[in-house]
């Protein structure tokens, strides 16, 4: 896995390339038009230096020019856009996000994909705590005992659900908390669903506490999930809560990498 | 509708955002991560430019560094290419790529949606015959005897069509060659499904041939169309096929500005 680091050295720059950023910014920020008195004004930039960047904007199709003059986005954008995303997977963005935050150092962040009834854990972030949970890659687990399997499955709608466990018979527990019919699964998803994440409160293993949140894709579709354990107790109610509202956001930013909305 | 000119002027350019163009521009095509010495090769620019121009293009969040210092595209450009996105409708890109391409400049060129069993037209380039279809925006036709139509109807499943057909009862006709049965319908859709473009042949009006071609957006729905229409005789066999394969790339270069891939 590439795993990549933040904006990279602050060494010497080029002040028009800076601007020319910055023009292309604006006009994705709106209003997607501007005339060149406008786009100077507003960014505070010399009016024939804006018109020079933007002849070279033009010619690089990053922009297009109006009848009536004023610059808009150019469709070199979307193909610069759609090869990221064809260069951007899951783990890679799950490696560059975790990198760059600075969320639960001491804890072991979890990237998983769903396979059948099964969360499949394809990446790891270590924490830094020698109490840290040590989930290996590759590691296959029931996806209704984990965080991460429920946060996945509860995307799902009821008819994918019944397919999905129509001869599943008994649910295998992997503790005597994990969840053991379909029926408490659906409730339990329900409340995944309104919470937008998922707790496993010793489910997977005795003693252990984990929070798991969606990623998804550019279609929308959940692609993974993201996930943190620890013991139990290490975090007060208030600390988990606040470790499940950031999780969300770790998950929503690698969904945003991945070209979610 | 906004109609845009092509690159624009060849007026003053600066050479090191031209340079960070090409820079994002290789990256999207591939390889898609190149160390500073193979982007400076490839792109045979000097390595102290090259590097001052990553570096800016890695402060506005367009580049990313991996660890091992090689460069890839960052989640700007998908940033960017959603503005666009959010800032381009059939409208102004049939308005945009009409305006640069010259297909038939005679014939008027027209763009239209499926609104229930109706086409409506939204958007038009007059052609320069005096001999010209004089449709008006806003006009609205019966599908299933237009070009434009039968395109649109064609991306429908059969359970989609039956549904859109269901209370229907017989079809009108706007000439005696109009379909006038579901039946027949289905049978045409088939025959346009397989060239990819439907021909509507005095099926709208008598003695007048028309091409219709599917405009698709970035989820792949067919959004809108565009079709050519000629009095009967005015192209040969032949010229009417080179026609249509013109319309098809014209309908597709729409399409990928409207994400299409």
């Amino acid at each position: 896995m590439a795993t990549t680091t933040s904006k990279g050295p602050t060494g010497q720059v080029v002040p028009s390339v800076l601007r020319a950023g910055r023009i292309l910014e604006a006009l994705a920020a709106g209003p997607p038009t501007a005339t060149l008195a406008e786009l100077s004004r507003r960014l505070d930039m010399p009016r024939s230096s804006t018109l020079a960047i933007c002849n070279s904007l033009l010619e690089a199709g990053l922009l297009l020019r109006d009848a009536d003059g004023a610059y808009r986005l150019g469709p070199q954008v979307l193909e610069l856009g759609r090869a990221y995303l064809g260069q951007t997977d899951l783990l890679s963005e799950f490696g560059r996000v975790t990198s760059e935050s600075g969320f639960l150092p001491a804890q072991t962040l979890i990237c998983s994909v769903l396979r059948g009834r099964d969360v499949v854990y394809v990446g790891r972030r270590p924490g830094a705590s020698p109490l840290g949970v040590a989930y290996e890659i590759g590691l296959r687990l029931p996806a209704h005992c984990t965080a991460s399997g429920l946060a996945m499955l509860s995307t799902l709608d009821e008819a994918e659900l019944d397919e999905l466990y129509r001869d599943a018979g008994e649910l295998e527990q992997l503790t005597p908390s994990s969840i053991s019919t379909p029926a408490e699964l659906r409730k339990r998803l329900a409340t995944v669903r309104e919470r937008g994440y998922a707790v496993d409160d010793g489910e997977t293993a005795a003693a252990m506490i984990c929070l798991g949140a969606t990623v998804r894709d550019d279609a929308g579709a959940a692609v993974g999930a993201v996930a943190v354990s620890m013991p139990k107790g290490a975090r007060s109610e208030a600390e988990l809560a606040d470790d499940a509202d950031e999780l969300r956001r770790l998950a929503d930013q690698i969904s945003r990498g991945l070209g979610a909305p």
